[in-house]
């Protein structure tokens, strides 16, 4: 199984199978799943994690279950799938993308039109894997597109883990790195470790280093340093909410780079698909911002770092303003300022595909 | 014992006695010595760390074993502290505080003038008991002349651990916080936990907390957004060495938050004594950068973070450019701009002081 793909689905066994990313960085377990609930609970587990991939998993989950769960006529089995559907839209109770994948599998097994059990098996699997390709085709996109703003001779740095672990294979800023490598640049990265969950450390060095691109992981504080002596050309973090003015949301850390970035005059970028932009947000103000357990960041695992009772500030997110904004590599291309009146352009891109699923 | 000296010495035993600091924080252990070989150990295993109190246990170490060790006559004395004295020495080969601590309890070793045991081991036991209550002194000092930055109502952010288990109890930039709220400022501060030895996250938190000063933790990345969102009114750290013209060598991540503090008008100082300053230096560009094993960014304690074989860059200091800093904090005084002109000033009185111990 290669890395850029990361679901299997097996036509023969009706089988679908993908790493454990709860072993990695550090043992590559292939898990492979025909029964719905060992997938629902691979979901619950973070066996698969990051918001596109779980959605895929949840189509895949239904696809497996058409086959695998008995059901002795189409009655049947629509009434069994929508149970199914309905467990493993309870697995991340917070997961857009899930939703929005179940839904669309759901109006498959709710078409009236499919009389046949076979048709209904064979419908549903084909959009589980057209929702696979399509996450698959944006990140090559967004890869694609990317790659044309990095140098010949390029050094990188990145923060969090914008690859394809959280995807289907590609990811958005590491897609970038990875097309750039393919057009025969030559490419260096630096990885944030990206404290306190350490997605950079875990995850964005282990997608590189399959990749085979170099690579050399830091902590979060020697960023700075980084930049003002290593030459670094520019900065790519994936995003988790961009305001309608360009005011982005993304993990805990990007807003400090953003600064390095300007004082040592060297672009960032944000690499995301449009669907990441939330028309409804005038600005980064109204992005609210999710405050996690003391235990991230006073615990490591088994290892308790920090004295009992001490008060701990722990946002996962931060808001980096328009300003300190390069670009947005998205798949309709590089959006670049005035963010207000350049954002809008996609808005109607964005509503037209989202009324194919509604 | 009171976290305020860090050091314990017993006059009716000869003993010494003070907090294993390799059990921090979750564990306070006193550990009391007699045998100046089991303190050797303690130097080596790191229970006692930081350049300041490695040199005021191994006078601490010389002054036990005067009264533990063998003599019978005064000449004994003298070789067994010789050999003592040597073996003290190669506890931490580079600490120069140890050897400058040891310099000073050799002089009296090697006084000709001292005719017996017991006047000896007092004017040895004086000597080192001299050596602390100095290096207490000038924390104080800073303690003091630091807390007059202070506003009122203020809000803090700290990097690394510049407190007083690294010395006699008061530490640098931690003395200043606790003599503003001595003088009753309502003070909080914010500690970066300091990657990868986490000596905010398992030091500065413990310290702080241990004075009742309100303090929060915070991973370093979240520097940047808690300067943004947090009202920070000044931020103070230690440091390893200055340079002639004030650019400062500091713990890893201080040039970032210098940066930072610029971008967002908040005033940065550092907190140290003079003899910090190398004034061979003509700037930072001289200051030699460690860069330590990849182990301390690959792994915590037992558990592995990052893929085997990631190439890792762990620079354990950086240069924060004079430009950046506000003032030093020192026991001669705040130190403002231009540098090179005020720094000098303190050359004279630094090497009036040197030379009373050649």
């Amino acid at each position: 199984m290669s890395i850029l793909r990361y679901f299997n689905w097996n036509h023969k066994n009706k089988t679908i199978s993908f790493i454990d990313q709860s072993l990695l960085p550090l043992q590559e377990k292939i898990r492979t799943f025909k029964d719905y609930r060992e997938l629902a609970n691979a979901i619950r587990h973070l066996v698969v994690r990051g918001a596109p991939a779980i959605g895929i998993a949840g189509g895949y989950g239904v696809a497996i279950a058409s086959y695998h769960e008995k059901a002795d006529n189409i009655q049947e089995l629509r009434n069994m799938l929508s149970h199914v559907i309905e467990d493993l839209s309870q697995t991340r109770p917070t997961a857009v993308n899930l939703f929005w994948a179940l839904k669309r599998i759901s109006n498959i097994v709710n078409d009236e039109e499919i009389i046949s059990i076979d048709e209904m098996r064979e419908e549903i699997t084909d959009e589980a894997i057209k929702i696979d390709n399509e996450e698959f085709e944006l990140g090559v996109k967004l890869g694609k597109i990317g790659s044309e703003i990095i140098p010949a001779n390029c050094i990188a740095l990145t923060h969090c883990n914008a690859g394809g672990l959280a995807t289907s294979g590609m990811g958005s800023a590491l897609s970038v790195f990875f097309y750039a490598r393919e057009a025969g640049k030559n490419i260096k990265v630096y990885v944030d470790e990206t404290r306190p969950l350490l997605q950079g450390g875990r995850l964005t060095t282990y997608e590189l280093m399959k990749w085979g691109i170099d690579c050399e992981l830091i902590c979060d504080n020697m960023a700075g340093m980084v930049m003002n002596t290593k030459k670094v050309d520019v900065i790519i973090t994936g995003c988790d909410r961009v305001a309608s003015n360009g005011d982005t949301a993304n993990k805990i850390g990007t807003y400090s780079l953003s600064v390095l970035s300007k004082y040592h005059n060297i672009p960032m970028y944000i690499a995301c698909p449009i669907s990441t932009i939330d028309f409804e947000l005038k600005s980064g103000d109204e992005i609210p911002i999710e405050e996690r357990n003391a235990d991230e960041v006073t615990s490591f695992r088994s290892e308790r770092i920090a004295p009992f009772n001490t008060a701990v500030y722990n946002p996962a997110f931060d808001i980096t303003p328009a300003e300190n904004i390069s670009g947005f590599i998205t798949e309709e291309g590089i959006i670049t300022p005035p963010y207000k009146e350049n954002l809008k352009k996609l808005k109607i891109i964005w509503q037209k595909r989202k009324e194919r699923f509604k």
